[in-house]
């Protein structure tokens, strides 16, 4: 049994907190949050102890430590925990900040290998499918890779403004997901557009289309949307030599409709990342316990995890000035 | 180029017209109506004379004759056009009675496989994609076909009362469509329901499930219904020791929609028989010119007509008197 | 928090005792088996106490009995844990023998309508949304429902030998299906085939259509199949008069594959009951919690249970002599 | 009756001829083709007499002319054809070089309106389809296009060196198309990448993907590929702020396979746009037949076929040079 310490009892940490709950090989031992009504409650619905300061989780005898606080504390619980000889699984971004994430990176060393961090959607059984068929060469090379990938609705305006933009905050994801295709990115042409006024009086996108340029040259494709009014629209295609592989949105159930007015309509796609992605946090969180198990490293790691950022740097950059940056 | 002469200036005559007029090895020589009005106008379509008489039909130089008139009719148009010299293709049924499409046949004798009768869906590509794989062994040996054949609308219950019942004048399709897969029959079973009161009331089912054993043992199924909101429900599924092979509707376009209440959403399916089979009308009026230029004879002829009609009987009798009928 | 006991520790116990250990509100508190391996190893897995006797559950402190023993000991052991005052959730069958059942049901008089019949496929999401939709009218009146129920592959011929016959064994969860969508049953018509001669050698057909007219007039259509090549095939269709709702079947992903041979490819569907009513079973427990905790009466219960194994009863007969059987 | 003269007796010119003599209010009158046997041919099979020189096309009584001859000849023939008062329905592209379509249009004029380019899947069903939906508002305010378009097979290199290159002989219809859907373009970011070394070695790509900046603000984006196993890949979505439309690719039969295998398994698509695209040269001819008679403008037309030159220009640029293009 690895006994695990969650910091940050909010939406994420709620998420993290069941999966470890209910992992045969895990143990949830401790909750911690600033606020304290947070870490009770989240502690209470599991019977375990909180603590309200992350140096507290560092101390105690846990085994591994799940970092979902906000972002700016990142590296430093990421830091401390591994400093206590904790294994760390800790939310995307690394940091806000490129310079932050590589210091962190500088910081751990060989440590930073074996930090995970949670490019969630890399477990998403479907979306490991593709990617593990098209690694065993079922679509023969693969040449092309589309990323579509909407969320269901805005953040409010004042969390855009201190998210880092688009590409750091939404799109980060999906850099994750073509590098994990197509491999490192040498060129990022990053287009941003305005759907949505209040998003733009806040200085950010709200709609972008991203062409990325691998090291071998092969190209990739990401269109995004912070809203979209069918849900949560998470789909890729990659496209190779012999055939395409290609990931649909989820249901809930396999019912099919016809009516006057149409055939063939499925209910609403899943809603938001809890309930898509459920699959793929309780497989991330298997994936990483598997590793501390084995005391080895992990993938997607801090190194993982800067790439990412450097992308979205790239990007941020190319769609303010009009240009491809190069990295 | 074979001549050809239409019987019947109706909307099934008017399609075959068309067919005739669009076929490159085919030229339309010749209407023929009862009704002047009827006959003119189609024959001014065209560009070609019309008459009023089947019997100046027989008597012209055409090749071959389409027969579209109505039903009661058929026989006499089928003997008169092949005692001429003609061949002929004559819509389905052979008659509203089995002794009559019986007779029709004994007096036919040899030429009675050289008569093609219209069970138009056998020449549908998707459905016959299905027969072709299924025969070409892509999912081992056939063991269960099932029939799902619904129409758009019920006809007016004054039609009903005189068609002969729902076996006889719609069913009638699914049991040479059966035939086709299963070979020939040797029981039938007929459940009729009602969710029209008026088609009660004119004493004929509007829904209905037949099952019927095929000589070998096998089993098919079909299910009817008059009316159906969505349209011209026209599907079947061949399941083998290998797989399945389903066909589905048909729609005019390719587009799916999302939005907030649907996603995946088709449009309406091909609307009714016109739109359905207008591929199937083409294709078997080519079988049928094939088989002319070959001299040879055709399938389904009338003995497939005589069979599905005594099929149709059978359905009748075993759906009055709740029981199995054999053959 | 409910405890529960889970008699019998085999394949099916093993899913309850999973199911009860991650339901919030239940306790797995006691395991019972004869065969001690067995009880020993089921228990060991959850850290619980174990028995080889049933009277030692009756005679434990826990609140409810799941019971997944044999069929022939359905009845003891739910007669046994309701004069103990426990709950009870007993897979299906009731029983192998209708009289058997109704002895059964007239013993536990009103306790009848509190003990839970495992048909949980009721539970499913995938049906249960059909249902939900069709009772809320999103299709008009309901006029016609059809199932296509096929296993992956054959039991043992020795196991059928035993099993009552394909419609006791196999058809009772469509049977219970077809009376949830369509009330109950008044006249069953049966039609057998084997395409494996070895279970024509047991005395039992592997496939079978079966027709069911309702009491209301309705048409409800079966067909199963004991193999199936490409898995668990678990679909139906409800027709109405505004329109229809089609329930396909599950894949692990939603992953199309496009190549030189197929397009819209769908992986395989999901393998066998263990895998693809995971969340039935889930979701049919925390029902019956929810009844527990409201001291109420559970569906479906022991009259389905009875009325299910009519049906079963009446298609056997019907199949074998060849005529419709009236309940 | 419209009389109509195709010049150029090649696979396009034969498309046109077909769909000209299938049409109720054409009349094919003239076949133009330097080379005999191929003149001779096409006009034998509909019994029309032929002439080498396209000159004597414009002195003969035939109303209208349709150009498929080889693209330096385009300008030429368009202009001689309306100097003598022909309609004209010329294949796209206007000139291989964007002076010389603009030198085309400025001699045209007022006439520039009424001659049409052959951009014929704005008339394919099921991409008009989604154009009419989007401008009746079904999805909103349209936000984001993409367009996804694979030939089957590249085209010999020898024809790639001739051919202007990928933008200007195969992403020009998808240029078109997001011209269609999204107006004017003021910019244009294209991407190019090889998967075959011969089309590399002859200087061109056969991969690519565009992004364009529509006049006010909105992006679309064409995912583009010379080969693709599966065949002519012809999709696009249009995304709007109450929902998206998605236009899939055709197949030739509604037929679903399951095996062992796979799943809900298509048969093949379209295979090149004489298949995928009949409609569509069967709809423009109607568009441009209706225009004729009622003597009026075209759309597309002259200036459509100039503007998607200069956004294939511009890409051809960007593609280079490695930036974005204004227009």
């Amino acid at each position: 049994m690895i006994r695990f310490a969650v910091i940050g009892a909010g939406r994420i940490g709620q998420v993290h907190a069941r999966a470890v709950a209910s992992h045969p090989q895990a143990e949830l031992a401790l909750i911690c949050d600033p606020f304290e009504d947070n870490a009770k409650k989240l502690a209470g619905q599991y019977g375990v102890p909180y603590v309200l300061e992350a140096d507290e989780v560092f101390a105690s005898n846990v085994d591994a430590v799940i970092i979902g606080s906000p972002t700016p504390l990142h590296v430093e619980h990421i830091l401390g925990a591994v400093r206590a000889g904790k294994r760390v699984l800790c939310e995307k971004p690394v940091a806000l900040d490129l310079a932050e994430a590589e210091r962190c990176r500088d910081e751990l060393g060989a440590e930073a290998d074996r930090v995970m961090i949670g490019f969630n959607r890399r477990f998403d059984p479907t979306f490991a499918d593709v990617h593990a068929r098209v690694a065993a060469g079922e679509i023969g090379e693969l040449q092309q890779f589309t990323v579509i990938s909407r969320d269901p609705a805005a953040p409010p305006a004042g969390y855009v403004a201190g998210s880092g933009g688009i590409f750091r905050d939404m799109t980060i994801h999906d850099f994750d997901m073509v590098r994990h295709f197509l491999g490192d990115i040498v060129e990022v042409s990053a287009f941003g557009s305005n759907s949505l006024p209040e998003i733009a009086e806040a200085g950010d996108f709200d709609q972008a289309v991203v062409v990325l340029r691998a090291a071998d040259g092969r190209v990739g494709t990401i269109v995004n949307s912070r809203t979209c009014v069918y849900g949560y629209d998470q789909r890729m295609e990659a496209f190779g030599s012999a055939g395409a592989l290609t990931a649909d949105n989820l249901t809930s159930t396999a019912v099919r409709k016809a009516s006057a007015d149409v055939t063939e309509a499925r209910g609403p796609i899943l809603d938001f990342f809890l309930d898509r992605y459920v699959d793929a946090y309780r497989l991330e969180l298997s994936a990483f316990i598997d590793a501390v198990l084995a005391d080895g490293s992990v993938v997607p790691n801090v190194h993982d995890g800067v790439e990412a950022l450097k992308v979205a740097d790239a990007a941020t950059v190319s769609a303010k000035e009009g240009r491809p940056v190069k990295l």
